[in-house]
């Protein structure tokens, strides 16, 4: 057996004991975490100290580094997003089916944890508290892999989080941290077959699409994400502007920003002056098509194709003209990642059509694609956005760390 | 652009056209093929005709050319099995569930098809057209691939589907087969990632690992089962005789016919003679532990480690007694392909602490394990029995061949 067949072998045993924990075990051991979390803060704050220390002697940027350093507030808000987990209903044993079959056999869908969940992630050691208390509040085992920059924080968080399992009466083991952060134990995870049910990857498109071709355990794709609003001829010109608007300025690095927006011809020559007025609060780049130069002139960038295919992640938009409805979804499908889409229209059939023709994970009608969240969807907590179209699509909430079972009762029947 | 994705490339652009099309038009397009299939049966046999000789000249066994054998009466079942697809209910377009945010977004959850299915499977010619059709019906596209032994009967049946697709104003690359059948195009399939949205394994074990360990592209896991049957220290001895009989002989060569028989200390001695002496009827060949041995005498072969693990797939069975539901249960953990277990018991509490314990997709209290089959279940039809976590577990019908997608209407929401 190898490190990581070792750390599997112990979840899969922790995961009988937690998926058969009641809600009121696993909300005590909710409770039991974020208060040990508050209790343990300058041990925390000391082991963090180190990574800082190692990230400032590496030259990390200090975006980086900003994401790396954990402080009192931000520990006190990791051990409070634990109660709002610890706050939401039970997902485990609801009946979602059932039937009588004409035999008398009665069928029940019954929701269940998946088992044991791996999430590798990168720097942000606040991940290694969100994810570990969703499993568990699902009844799962999880391995956490975080970044080896993040090593000491994260031993520390998962040894006080271990701590206040043990003080409940729950192995450990349902929260292991993978502490040998070379690539070929990360290997080894990604092929952790017979004792991963799921692999999670969160992080930016790199570690995502390595997940995706060398892992052999089942994974959720997550993230990336080449959203588009689309400006209809009969749309509200200040909701257009101030949906545009929001779409990208408001938090232009998150994967449900806007990259592209397409702008009916007819609308164009008001729209496009509108939403540029706007766009110089940020002083957003735009890169555009012949159309776009002509209202705009030359502050416009000719936009190339890669551009369309392109997640800028910062203050910076491409802007292309189309004639219809159809035209912008063409080129919705074309480019789009399949993430958020958003049209803005008066007109119930564009609408419809868009909602229709559109194969994204989430389609909006009037509303900002930056809702695409699960906070904003209303599941009170979020593992992560689905991009691709097994299991769980969209924002995935406590739901998506679940599994369903058939259990079926009869009276001695046979085939 | 290899071969395989010039394939993706079309499956991508029919997609979408099947993807919207209506109930009406996808059960033309149903009823068209069947009437095709019926139409050019002389067709579709001459081409198996041809995969026949083959399958002499390379000494196939007998049980692999029945398997690959088309003849009128089976060409009639295939066309009949398309009619009972039609019949079932549109899966597309169904609301699964829909609610209004404090902020006025209104969120319903939709469900959409999957896309693009590829499917690999093995020698039956008839999946080619169930696999289709199932597909067709969700509104996906398809991509099949066979083996090539059976190669001119897929291309028979597929170039029928085709045109039927054609008369009804559908494109023909719905349905699209791969006859390239060497290992490199099936390598370049699992590899088809942004044109396959899916990969579903048809066929035996091996195909099954293979198709795990190299795809790159989501996979739906489906097929093995190591399944048991429990008889507990209350069970009625008559229904546990019927239930563990039809579990073991009815159709040994399944997924859901159970390889191991677990017996209560309690009861042992009275239900293992009795269960004997039906097995007896079709010389079920018994490998048991100490306590059968004592009972049964010399007939019984020495149960190894390695018999619990094992799908004999034939009239053949290891026999374990235990003490109590839990030794039951932890024997399943351990040894169980999580595919289907069942307890006979007149105790309540025993059945409930086996439904809750037992990681299978499916869980029986008093019938056989011979019921996880989509028709059985009432599905009207079935793709394959998953046995992985997520999407999708147990039987799977047309739903697990479904999406879901968010559509949110807003009037003007932004963050």
């Amino acid at each position: 057996m190898n490190y990581m067949e070792t750390l599997g072998q112990k979840a899969k045993e922790a995961k009988r004991i937690i998926a058969s924990a009641g809600i009121l075990l696993k909300d005590n051991a909710l409770q039991a975490i974020s208060d040990a979390l508050v209790a343990n803060v300058q041990r925390i704050l000391d082991a963090n100290a180190i990574d800082m220390q190692n990230a400032q002697a590496n030259n990390m940027t200090p975006a980086m580094q900003d994401r790396l350093k954990l402080d009192e507030k931000r520990i006190s808000a990791i051990a409070n997003a634990v109660l709002k987990v610890k706050a939401l209903p039970d997902p485990i044993g609801e009946e979602i089916g059932g039937w009588l079959r004409p035999n008398g056999l009665r069928i029940r869908q019954v929701r269940v944890p998946i088992g044991v969940i791996g999430i590798i992630f990168e720097s942000r050691p606040n991940v290694t508290v969100d994810a570990a208390v969703l499993c568990l509040k699902a009844g799962n085992a999880v391995i956490l892999r975080g970044g080896k920059e993040a090593i000491n924080s994260n031993t520390a968080l998962v040894k006080v989080m271990q701590e206040a399992l043990q003080s409940v009466g729950l192995p450990a083991e349902i929260v292991q941290l993978v502490e040998k952060t070379d690539r070929e134990t990360a290997g080894d995870m990604m092929r952790l077959n017979g004792y991963l049910d799921v692999l999670i990857p969160r992080g930016g498109a790199g570690l995502i699409q390595a997940v995706v071709k060398q892992a052999t355990v089942p994974v959720i794709e997550t993230g990336a994400g080449n959203c588009h609003v689309f400006v209809d001829a009969s749309a509200k010109l200040d909701m257009a502007v101030n949906i545009a608007d929001n779409a990208k300025t408001q938090r232009p690095s998150v994967c449900n920003a806007i990259e592209t927006l397409l702008v009916h011809q007819d609308i164009a020559e008001t729209f496009i002056p509108a939403i540029k007025a706007r766009f110089d609060e940020h002083q957003v780049i735009i890169h555009g098509d012949e159309t776009v130069k002509k209202i705009l002139g030359d502050c416009v960038i000719p936009v190339t194709e890669e551009d369309y295919f392109k997640e800028y992640g910062n203050y910076e938009i491409a802007i292309h003209v189309v004639d219809s409805v159809e035209s912008a979804v063409d080129h919705i499908v074309k480019y789009s990642t399949h993430h958020s889409e958003c049209i803005v229209t008066e007109s119930m059939e564009n609408a419809e059509y868009f909602m229709n023709h559109i194969d994204s994970a989430a389609v909006y009608v009037n509303a900002s694609t930056r809702f695409t969240d699960g906070e904003e969807f209303g599941f009170g907590a979020e593992i992560g956005i689905s991009t691709q179209k097994l299991h769980a699509r969209g924002p995935m909430g406590l739901i998506a760390l679940t599994s369903m079972q058939y259990q079926i009762t009869g009276t001695g029947q046979i085939r």
